[in-house]
């Protein structure tokens, strides 16, 4: 298996440095290539301007490559920093990521379908915030909604499988004793990435949807909020 | 009363140029001064590498002098383009924005409190989405659940009023008939800018929340979705 390994943190000698390294190295232990995109030390431009350019084509190459993409980064202002949202920008292109039609029908598939159908996609996100104002009902909201846009809009959007965030709050914080914790736990969940479920979001088919793509009242009845769109 | 007025769009010539022209015209007419921060034409740099640089400084001091903030992007992945990201992320510094001690407690003040209290925030957000995909249970998310990490992460952690989106949708097709509805509707939006109600959400005091910063289970009881968080 091959995995796309990006990551964003200006000091590589931060804790995201080394989180990249653990879990690297935990792909190769257990056989995996890893092809690794540092945004930071490429010094990878993020302004969306034209379509196609180079460094694009070979961001979308690397990308295309993968059965992973792991999607790494601090969380700043509940959600990823700019060099990152610019990798997503200017890589995740019409044509390639989305937009690309259904061989039978000539429409666009998205949700669950799209240009990258078949990879898993996990985000490994680092916060100072304590666990619970993260977790469900915590003051600055549960990190499956907080990340929705990327989870939801982003991965699901383009055919991936998304899976749950791994999560290391308290982050800045860690001792010795933590740190080992967090390398042990990063290289448990990477031993069992491409096997755990994926975060069930609904597919866009007409089971759940309507013809306006909202769900049908029968759906999860008289819910409103983000989690209505999980199935089950 | 002053207005901030920060946009990003690649292309002058845009319905995002469009509107910030109308929606600065409008605050005008009815006797605000307004000041422009087009990100993409002064070449803003997004890339948070180190603290306090002159180009922030000078950033921060025009959004201190505001009454009102404005924020107009296109709608990418869910999210801000990039360029507009890493204005929050350099801007909004700690000392400034947020980790502002209390006089009387020294803790920092956050949700509802912080260095920006007193202003509003207004997000002019164009999206190709239908109108329903981005409402209540629609498949992209509501609007202000799509926004949180603006919305209440950003603007009410850092103690603004942040106000319901001013959406525009299916922004890829728009004639000279519906965008004379649109600007009409900017118009008329902004005339009422400092009266209309904030979004509620609940401030961060012990009424609403536990120590751990969750909401008492008596409070919104069995919600979990992003609206648990919003007052009455």
């Amino acid at each position: 298996m091959h995995a796309l390994w990006v990551w964003a943190h200006p000091h590589a000698s931060s804790l995201n440095g080394r989180l990249q390294e653990v879990g690297r190295n935990a792909l190769e232990a257990a056989g995996w290539t890893v092809d690794e995109i540092d945004l930071y030390r490429e010094g990878f431009n993020p302004l969306l301007v034209e379509r196609g350019e180079a460094d694009v084509r070979r961001h979308q190459e690397r990308l295309r490559a993968a059965d992973l993409l792991v999607v790494q980064f601090p969380l700043w202002w509940y959600s990823v920093p700019a060099i990152l949202k610019g990798w997503i920008d200017r890589v995740f292109e019409s044509g390639f990521a989305f937009d690309v039609p259904d061989p039978e029908t000539g429409k666009p598939l998205k949700y669950g379908k799209g240009g990258l159908v078949g990879k898993r996609a996990l985000t490994v996100v680092t916060a100072g915030d304590r666990a619970a104002t993260l977790g469900p009902r915590g003051i600055s909201g549960h990190i499956e909604d907080v990340l929705w846009p990327l989870l939801h809009g982003t991965f699901w959007y383009t055919g991936m499988d998304p899976l749950r965030p791994h999560l290391i709050t308290d982050a800045d914080t860690v001792d010795p004793q933590v740190m080992a914790r967090i390398e042990g736990d990063l290289s448990v969940r990477l031993e069992g990435v491409m096997t755990e479920p994926r975060i069930a979001y609904r597919p866009m088919i007409e089971e759940h949807y309507d013809h306006t793509i909202k769900l049908h009242d029968s759906v999860a009845p008289g819910k409103d909020g983000l989690s209505a769109h999980l199935e089950g």
